[in-house]
């Protein structure tokens, strides 16, 4: 891409290697210019040690087989994409510290203690932790957050679509959406969310945040943020086409947190916008 | 337009000519081409009773002042606007029907009871009555009962938004929808309509018609149907810019009664699509 | 589905197995309740000959080896699917109307001889042949005649949006909605169409049916027809996800010609839509 | 609003008072708390020259007459709302920082030199200018600018909807929403827009951004901003309902304007997000 671009391709491990989210790391390592696949973890007992990563995650043999000793493949990589359980990613998290690579956490379900081992970690190791790695979410919800700002008096509506089997609603994405919309009001959110509305609701109540969900086919997560003022709307949107988007932004804070020092971030930034 | 339209405009009078809707109406007939006011009505002891109709409506003097007295107006014009109160419609239809002119009504909340007193006075008089005048909301009702229909096992999710001061939910058109989807669908909307999604919902059950609703700002109504199958969705949208156009349907339902026999009718009929 | 519903799944055949598409088809076929492989042909010395046509396709062995025979194939099946091209398509419709099955094509680039060829095949076999598989595209361009009609002085825009890597504008599936528009209106596309605006355009030509083009991403395909009247919109879209639509909508074909008579069918036949 | 608005409302006069924005100013003025309509001025000879500007405008007299004198109307109030002509504007700059007040600028059009007097207007006035006086146009820009830096590796499209009769392509907001997304992009953006799309157009190439204009009805103004990647798309949009927007948006300005020091500002000043 540009002349500070490194020559060698940065090593990089998948941990959770077999499961539905490691095989899509494992494609989307293969298809990007700039990393490649140098190790492939599972736990112990996994009926796939042993295995080729590339052939379980059907692009063919990569030369990189399956194994169980994290600590042997960390040594002898740059980075590891991990979006396992809280349990695991702590260890992970001890083993990149010791290692002193870059460790990419898309892990959700963390609990405080959890937190708090990963930020120990933090201190030899380039930590970059984000409940959804997809960069166009991200960012949404920075922009989000300054237009909630911007427009104090406009009135703020969350709505989001997923397909039919999924059984919670408003989505995860569609509260960290709200969210951003509070911080940017200085308010909390769950004081001044809406969720329901049916039958005489009276008037809207100026100050607070309505949510409204959709549901039906296959589609995979459609986010809109409006703010609708008097005579003129802003909607801000996101559309998610496909489930690589979250393997992506896992590569790209990888090659971003290559060059950082060690410590905890998170995608905002990776994407510059930490301000 | 073209070489079958009548040299000369259509008479029109407007009742409730002093409210908001009716003024609208008054302007409305004064901007489009093949009408003309020639009556304005309003109830016996109203204010306006007396003053010109187009000075009221913010146009300047028309020539045509305001009365109560409704027969005498309608023995004048080949056609009648009326988007006043049920018990008024009642009488202005049998007005109507004496002096066999065309009367649109775009009067909601009538009875059964009133309802057929309308049909009675429609073997005299060419009635069109509609909850909705707009041209895109019918035919979007007439385009959503085929598609529900043709697409018989898409999930039908049904969006709408309004203005901050709108105070139920969801709105008559998002109702209206819905029904002309479960008509496609030969079933009951009562019965598989989802208002409500929040917390645990479960996977999206199968054949419900799904509800959401957006408030905010000065929306003056937004509609989409949506249909989602697997891998792909239609969204079949209604955008209203401003309250003009249930007028400017009134208005094209008259010009479509010039030419029509006695009968009670509905904006479908107007336009082209009851089949 | 219903108590009509053959005991018996329908037998298909794939042409052009071994290619993109028919590797898809193999794969819907295989997840769709109703259907069953039991046929792969591909041409002589193609180098998937004699391969297991599940196993090609990525979905394991199903017990069907690939064949250059189509003949010994088309009469132990009940219905072919092909997206191969012309002349290939010709021969298939004349051994399906040997073998008096279905013959679904969705091949394009047919010239006039070809149709004609596959004209006289459709008197023996069940032929349904479209430009655009997909359920969803088929009902728009029904959906669209309609409002074009309905709706004769709104103007007709046609925007789409598909992924960088497309060579051409319009989309074919743009032109067809336009050609939608057009019949909708009694009119020609070719004399009626604007195609490009830039710098000084001059207010909108009456009657004309604009087109606007979208590039970037990955994007399948999205299409919308917007009718913009006075003070109102209605927007009728579609939005692929992702290629499947189109070997879903074949399947779906190749179950209603079981049923059918001997003749060419569209895919508007299919959705029960031509009027 | 809070503590520290003051107890007296704004004065604000309106130039070009009988002008149909000039009209809108003055009812927007009347309609909002905390400013007060305290001078008109047309050109000398206008015919409406000594009427009183709300009945001019529709809203009843409001005891301010229309007059030609500017200075003795600029010396009597807090600041001025200006969407005239270059020339007048630049007259009225120089007037208003005698009279040491707020100058609203959304006049179009000014050359260089009339930018340079009005800049030297602004060492003793404070003077805000915009192409676009919408609250909401303005921060997408900033959210524009922002996206199209962090994703910097997405297709940048620019799509946008106006009524029927507007003459030129693509808008000039459009254009404004490019120069944001090239700004973001440290790129200019003559060099890289593609503004027309039609035939055989090859892939889209790398690093532009494309516009596409839609023209139909009567559509105040719709903008959006598409960002397009691998897998996901961000789409950022405007949607105009009126045109009283612009005036509000003024009003907005003046009060901002009210507590500034003299000086030449922007809206992004006047939204805090002038960084």
């Amino acid at each position: 891409m540009n002349a500070e671009q490194p020559a060698t391709p940065m090593k990089l491990a998948v941990v959770g290697a077999g499961g539905r989210m490691g095989q899509t790391l494992i494609r989307i390592i293969h298809d990007t210019p700039g990393v490649i696949l140098a190790g492939a973890v599972e736990r112990p007992g996994s009926p796939h040690i042993g295995r080729d990563a590339g052939e379980l995650a059907g692009i063919g043999p990569l030369g990189v087989s399956i194994t169980d000793d994290a600590l042997s493949v960390f040594v002898g990589v740059e980075g590891v994409l991990d979006f396992t359980a809280p349990a695991a990613t702590v260890e992970f998290a001890e083993l990149a510290a010791q290692a002193r690579i870059v460790h990419v956490i898309g892990t959700t379900g963390c609990s405080p203690e959890d937190d708090a081992k990963i930020r120990a970690a933090a201190r030899h190791a380039v930590i970059i932790k984000s409940g959804n790695m997809s960069l166009g979410v991200n960012l949404l919800g920075v922009l989000v957050k300054q237009a909630a700002k911007a427009l104090g008096d406009f009135d703020i509506e969350i709505l989001e679509m997923h397909h039919k089997h999924k059984v919670d609603a408003p989505s995860g994405t569609a509260l960290l959406l709200g969210e951003a919309a509070a911080d940017g009001r200085d308010i909390g959110l769950g004081q001044h969310s809406v969720r329901v509305r049916d039958g005489h609701t009276g008037p809207r109540e100026d100050g607070t945040i309505g949510f409204a969900t959709l549901r039906g086919g296959s589609v995979v997560g459609d986010h809109s943020v409006i703010l609708a003022g008097q005579g003129e709307r802003i909607t801000l949107s996101h559309h998610a086409e496909d489930r690589t988007i979250f393997a992506r932004g896992a590569v790209k804070a990888a090659l971003w947190g290559r060059r950082a020092r060690p410590g905890l971030y998170s995608m905002l930034d990776v994407l510059g916008l930490n301000q």
